[in-house]
């Protein structure tokens, strides 16, 4: 039995979803960066959305044995880490 | 090679998603006959993130190439004409 195409799958899937996470990011520090007010339903709203469609996602790769659970949950977890941090750094300013 | 496990991949991807589409309709299925108002905005912002979603997991397994393009769009454009007749069908009633 091949486990090359399983691992490629997995592999593929992590990368996808980690690089979606950081597709989020940049989206929210551009809207840092240009002083929209994070205090705003718009940029709530933007968020809400773009991180329910990463953890549709994420939940759609565990489901198919593609990601493990505790991986996935991490790296939502982390990606709401950064977005905090960054929320903070920009009421600092 | 073995192509049994990409087959076995991208045939749980479809079903999952099949799936994930009919756990749609039935929700529907059930504030229709609930008699929610389907004009109801709440009904309307329930439907969009839960299509939302389902295009999220489609676009996924379309880009880790487990779902052709084709078969991710027509399973979207066949949820959506069963939605729009169970919608139509709540209004002749």
């Amino acid at each position: 039995m091949s486990t090359d195409i399983k691992t490629n799958y997995q592999e593929a899937a992590y990368e996808l979803l980690k690089a979606d996470a950081n597709k989020i990011l940049k989206l929210i520090e551009v809207q840092m960066e240009n002083l929209t007010m994070p205090q705003c339903p718009l940029y709530e709203e933007v968020l809400d959305t773009q991180m329910f469609g990463l953890s549709r996602e994420i939940d759609f790769a565990v489901r198919l044995g593609l990601v493990e659970d505790k991986a996935g949950k991490e790296l939502l977890e982390k990606l709401e880490k950064q977005l905090s941090a960054l929320h903070e750094a920009s009421q600092n300013k």
